[in-house]
C-alpha cells in the first residue's frame, strides 16, 4: 500500500515508523511545509519522498492527517475533493467535531475516516517519532457509520495490526472527553511550569529539589505551541467547563488548607485516591 | 551498624532496603504503629525485629524517623532524649521548619541531622518499598551547621554510599523550595482526579481515552492522605503562596481560552516550555 502522510512530525513520524514496521506501507510520501522537517524526515527514513499535498493524493491509497488541528478540516475537504472512489482519507488529529462537522455535507464523505489514537510525547518534530508508538493504546474511531465500510474496514485493519484496540464514538462526545482526560491536563501542565517559574528566582533549587513528582506533573510543559494552542481554541467550550470545575476544585483545597481543615484534606484526598480505579 | 527505623512505609521501608542492600545497616530494628504493616515489614524483610520506640533506641547506632511529618518534631526530640553523645538521630521527612525550630534550644541538638531524600512515588506502606530507590536523587541536609561534625559526616557518609548527591539548605529556605518542586504537584494533582471524577460520570471513556499525558499528571492523586495531609498543612504558608499564583496563572490562561487569544496562549506556552532547562 502506498500511504500519504501529510505533517511528519511526533504523530505523523511515528504513524510512518508504524506503517513501515509492521509491513502495511510500500511507500510512504511525507508532506512537510518545513523545510527543515522536510530533510529530517527524509534522513529519518519516515518518508521516502516529499512531495506536495495536491500532487502527493493520487498516488496514494491512503492519505493521512497529521497536521496540527487548525489546519486539519480544510485539508480534510481538499484531499475528499481529490480522491476516487477506492482511496481512504484518515487524519490522527485529537479534535473532531469541527473536522466531522465541516466534511459533513461532502459527497465523498464516506472515504474518511475520522481516527485518533491515544498516545503522545511531550516532544515534537520529525526526531520525536518512536518506533512501537500506538502499541497498547487504544484508538478512537469517530461517527464511524458516516464512513463507508471499506474504508471503515481500512483504517480498523491497519489499528488491529498496530495492536490498537478500537473505540467508537461520536464526535462532540469524543471532544468532550478529550477535554477531560487530556486537554485539561496540557492546561494545568503548562501553568503549573509558569507558576515556578515567575515564583522561583533561583533555579539552581528547582533542579536540587526536584523528585519525581514534579517532574511527572510538568514534563507535559514541554509540549509544543503549535500543536497546543490550535487544540485549546478548537475545543474551546468543553476545556472552559472543565477549566472552571478544576478552578473551583483548587479554590476549596486552598480554603481548606487556610482554615487547617485536615478533615476535609483527608476526604478530598481520599475521594482523589479512587482515581486509581481508572488508571493504574 | 544497627539501625533504628520509625516508619516502616515507603520511605522507612526503601531506606531499610537501601542499608541492607549498600551493607550500612547489619541489624535493624523496626518501629511501626500499625500491626498489620509490622507484620508485612517482617515478611519483606525490611526489620529484623519489630520493637518500641522509646525501647530501640539504646540499642541503636542510627535513629531513623520516616513517620508522617506532623509526628516527627516530638518523636525527635523523645529520640533527642534518650540517646547518648555518639548515637545519632536523622528524620527523612519533606518538611523541615517547624522541626528544626522544635529542637533548636534540645542540649542534645547537635545529634540531630535534618534529611530529605528527593524521591517518592505515590504508593505508600511496607509494600511499596523498593530497591534502589534513592540513587542517583538528591538529598537535601538542612542547618548542617547545627549538627555534630561526626554525626553529620555519617550522614553524609550513608548518602555518599547510596550515591545521593548532598544539598545543603537552610530550614525555612527547604520548605519553601518544596512548595514550589513537591507539594504543590501533588495539589494540583488531587485537584485533577477531583475535576475528572466529578464532571465525568462514564467512567468508561476516561479509561478509553486515557493517554500517557492524563497519567502522568493525575499519578500523584494516588498519594495517600495519611501522609500528604500533614505535608500540606505543616507547610501551610508556602503552599498557599503557591497555590494563589497557580490559580492565578490558570485564570489568565482561561481568560485567553474565551477570548480566542491564540497569540497569548503562544507566548505563554513558549515560556512554559522553558521549564526544559530545568528537568529533562
Amino acid at each position: 500500500m502506498k500511504v500519504l502522510i501529510a505533517g511528519m512530525g511526533l504523530i505523523g513520524g511515528s504513524f510512518a515508523l508504524a506503517l513501515r514496521d509492521r509491513g502495511i506501507a510500500d511507500e510512504i510520501l511525507g508532506v512537510e511545509s518545513s523545510e527543515g522537517n522536510a530533510a529530517e524526515a527524509l534522513r529519518l527514513g519516515l518518508a521516502d519522498r516529499i512531495v506536495a499535498f495536491e500532487e502527493g493524493i493520487p498516488q496514494a491509497d491512503l492519505v493521512v492527517l497529521a497536521t496540527p488541528v487548525d489546519t486539519i478540516p480544510l485539508m480534510a475537504v481538499k484531499a475528499l475533493n481529490r480522491v476516487n472512489g477506492s482511496q481512504v482519507v484518515m487524519d490522527l488529529g485529537s479534535i473532531k467535531a469541527e473536522l466531522c462537522e465541516v466534511i459533513s455535507m461532502h459527497a465523498r464523505r464516506g472515504r474518511f475516516v475520522a481516527v485518533h489514537p491515544m498516545w503522545g510525547t511531550e516532544y515534537s518534530g520529525p526526531r520525536a517519532a518512536q518506533h512501537g508508538a500506538f502499541t497498547g493504546r487504544n484508538v478512537v474511531l469517530c461517527e464511524v457509520e458516516r464512513s463507508d465500510p471499506d474504508a471503515l474496514a481500512m483504517a480498523e485493519r491497519i489499528f488491529r495490526t498496530l495492536e490498537a484496540p478500537a473505540v467508537y464514538m461520536g464526535a462532540e462526545e469524543h471532544d468532550l472527553h478529550a477535554a477531560y482526560v487530556s486537554h485539561i491536563s496540557h492546561i494545568t501542565s503548562f501553568a503549573l511550569a509558569l507558576t515556578v517559574l515567575e515564583k522561583e528566582r533561583e533555579e539552581r533549587h528547582i533542579f536540587d529539589l526536584a523528585g519525581g513528582g514534579f517532574e511527572s506533573t510538568v514534563r507535559l510543559a514541554k509540549s509544543s505551541a503549535a500543536t497546543w494552542v490550535p487544540i485549546m481554541l478548537r475545543n474551546k467550550y468543553n476545556l472552559l467547563d472543565v477549566l472552571r470545575e478544576h478552578i473551583h476544585q483548587l479554590q476549596i483545597m486552598r480554603r481548606m488548607i487556610e482554615r487547617d481543615d485536615a478533615e476535609g484534606l483527608k476526604a478530598a484526598f481520599d475521594r482523589a485516591n479512587s482515581i486509581q480505579r481508572i488508571i493504574h
